[in-house]
């Protein structure tokens, strides 16, 4: 896994008996006390985002300003001691403040604390909203992983052919939006190629905001050529993904079934007891394997 | 089916010959009676809607008011009626008023009444286009049964890929909205964080309305990222219901091939010469059973 | 094929030799003569379509539009006489006056005659843009009619399941677009229910014109909810039609090729000569069976 | 490859000495010294095109301008410098500068030195923007040709029924056009026949820049048929594109398998026995084939 998102192991368990027990309850998710910790913080988190979400429209602000100001610190105190309890918990603290989930975590408190020493940092305090990003490791536990983990495989396999797609992408709109700068000029708001790049972005993912619109006949055709582009090459990475998902499907059932012991011929159904082929009974009782392997993988 | 949208055997059949009459025509849609009053509720239900959606042109409203409302009249009538009807037509009358269909059917008539007694209420008359939900009372009947099923079926299986697929859209959406209203702020239209959250929907969703739009650099990078990630995810979601629907295709043709001569098991592979399950060969040449069976089920 | 688009055999060889001649050159696109006729046509239309195009442009208008006109002059009389032919070349006159192709034909020279002697109807001028649909015609013939066959067969098929997804997409636009009427009000722009469903079309199908748009937070929270359901939803027609093609390019490659005679066995590769199961010599040599069936169909 | 875009071969190795080693650095990528050159000059395109993206932001040409300048001449006279060195590498050197990537070399470099001698060339400046095509020559060598061969192949496979697909795309786009010009008409944005394809194509690609809406109820009923047209209709290309990938990866596994040790044929079935070609017995048990070949490649 890397420094950055450090295993368990790799976390390691402290010596002292409470920092263990500690360990036990924030780390090992599959024990009672860790699924129950685990929904908690999962409950917490969820709560103190929709504080954030509110707290930033200004008539809820005027209105219940104390309440939220209150259930706030209530949250920065629960993180905080959250997070000092992590650090107890594990043996190499280090690790865990310079992984990824360390940052988020520490990232997750301090803003409230500075907006108090240093009232112009202010500005920063929605920086709380990256907490969301904490549930993801909670994700790793849960029991989506199975297919968390098939789309991650699915797109890690493309990753190649999906880069070979993205600096293509990137160069169409690169030079589409050079193009319409020549052709548009400032005049028409595409006052500097930065900006033509975001428009031609908007128009070949087909977003279209409308913001900047071309207003000349030749910026127009290129415009038209650049949507029909976008929208066509979605057609790609679509192709790309949906050929990798296939082939996982088709991949893994005939692996859950063992081939004929007396003839070797394989591509039996799922419940066959006798070879297809030479009608000679299957080793193992394949009922029985298919159940054991449990229903074929989605 | 559960109690929200009970069976017709959970509903029940009265014991009165004329009740049980009503049964017939209204619940059992496989008779020709049956199948006789869908039609004439499916119509009378899109022309009623036809006359909410045209009674709210005001030019319409204007120059036709008195006939559209002597219709709207008439259809109200005639769903009350058959209210009464289908309350009359089961055994288990709360069952149904309580169910999903029932308060559908109610919420329907409903309202043109409410507006006779209490006019401040009127703006609630257009909760009548709710009647259109009752179609799908008529889908569960007709023909279509077995595709709208297979849909049903594809998304059920691939529900879970599309809960964490979501739960990850949900996620970029509010970082990326919140992203926005920090680097924008108030004076560019992010005026809080469900508004931002909005623009950023509208955004990955490739949607664009155009009414809130980044003004700087850093936004509009921030903009260009969102637009990129939703057009390629779009991928993800289409892969997985399209590697669903392919695998539901291929899975079903093996089940034409004939079945064993001596025990009956099916499901053998195109080549099988041996009955999987009982080991004693397979009547016809296999070559012969792929033939007979014809094309494979779309 | 029906009376809208009868087929050459329906519209009848007529006696006269003359007659037979001009029939061969229009109708019968494989000989040599038909070929370059067809070529001839398809040229013609897509200059006269060009004129028409380039004829609305004011400024086009103002400096050629002498030129123009006499060009659009010149391809109506050769459209009229293509006309007169096509009517002398076939038994059944009124079949072909009648059938969808014969009133395209007509309606691609009719209004130049009636500006003339109708000027009040030179609004109608613009239906000549259908001449393109003439091209549709020459489609049926060229070479492109496995390509064209095959997404055909692959629509027709998925019609069903199309149907019953397009239904509840019509339904989520009038229900979603009822709601924005009701919420919004004529204040924010949706002045009556079909222009809400005007709106719900442009949001569901990702378009986001952005002409009108929610203002208020409930609005805008079923706008939300619209974008994420009709970018989501998107993957289901593609899923339904992928699937079809699929299965498709799966079906046709076993069917080129015969079965051993000795023992039945299919599913041999393009060039087998000897069967997989028993070894002995498939009947006809695959090589000439696979070369006669032409490459597998794409 | 043809003249557009020669091979190494057909540029031709010089006869002198210093020529044949420059020949070996540019032209041969494989060796250590052609690898070193081809990512200097990867990175040389780049930060030339970043120049000319910064400096056409006001901002930064006013501050920066002399240093932009000066490192735009730079880049100038090193890619001056590469094709001069281009040129001497190759035996014909007329092939190479009338081959494609020698018209983009040259394009790349002249804007600078014209803009010198004739000022009011100054706006070709950002012509240099294509010296980001070069960067497609490093393609053709580096890893990722395999990804994108096999992209590029299925996109060939599918290049008729793609046509296919666009030219209808194409006649929906020139009557949806005409229709909402005759429609709405120039006094709601619809100007002229070309304005109106081009706001056609904006709304079937589902771009929906909203500079151009329809204001009349026909026009919006006939852009909400568009929009689902366009919406659906991506579908298409999807699948077209997606079947040919799934087909391709089906397509390799078979030739995983040992080939026949009597006549060398490959292509045998996963079950087969003996040979399709000569009728040999297949060496080793097709089920310990199928476990050596592992599973089929991604």
């Amino acid at each position: 896994m890397g420094l950055l998102t450090p295993t368990n192991e790799e976390l390691g368990r402290p010596d002292a008996a409470w920092r263990r027990r500690l360990h036990t309850v924030i780390f090992e998710s599959e024990t009672p006390a860790g699924r129950r910790f685990d929904k908690w913080i999962v409950a917490a988190i969820l709560v103190s985002v929709a504080i954030v979400v509110v707290d930033s429209v200004p008539t809820f602000h005027q209105r219940h300003g104390k309440v939220l100001n209150a259930a706030e610190w209530f949250f920065t105190i629960v993180f905080t001691l959250e997070y000092l309890a992590r650090l107890a918990s594990v043996r190499y603290q280090l690790r865990y403040m310079f992984s990824f989930f360390g940052i988020v975590d520490l990232l997750s408190v301090l803003p409230t604390y500075l907006a108090i020493f240093f009232p112009e940092t202010h500005a920063l305090i929605d920086v709380r909203i990256l907490r969301l990003l904490r549930i993801f490791r909670i994700f790793k536990l849960a029991d989506y992983v199975a297919e968390y983990q098939m789309l991650g495989e699915a797109l890690a396999a493309s990753r190649r052919k999906i880069l070979v797609f993205l600096s293509a992408v990137f160069m169409v709109v690169l030079i589409m939006g050079t193009l319409l700068y020549v052709v548009e000029g400032p005049a028409n708001g595409f006052v500097d190629i930065p900006t033509s790049v975001y428009w031609a972005i908007t128009t070949v993912t087909t977003v279209g905001f409308g913001d900047i619109t071309p207003k000349t006949d030749v910026g127009r055709f290129i415009a038209s050529v650049s949507m029909l582009i976008g929208w066509g090459t979605l057609a790609v990475p679509t192709g790309i993904f949906t050929a990798e998902m296939t082939a996982r499907r088709h991949l893994r059932p005939p692996l859950l079934q063992l081939p004929c012991p007396s003839c070797g011929a394989t591509g039996h159904g799922a419940e066959a007891k006798y070879c297809q082929m030479c009608g000679s009974a299957l080793a193992a009782p394949a009922g029985e394997n298919a159940q054991a392997a449990g229903p074929p993988v989605r």
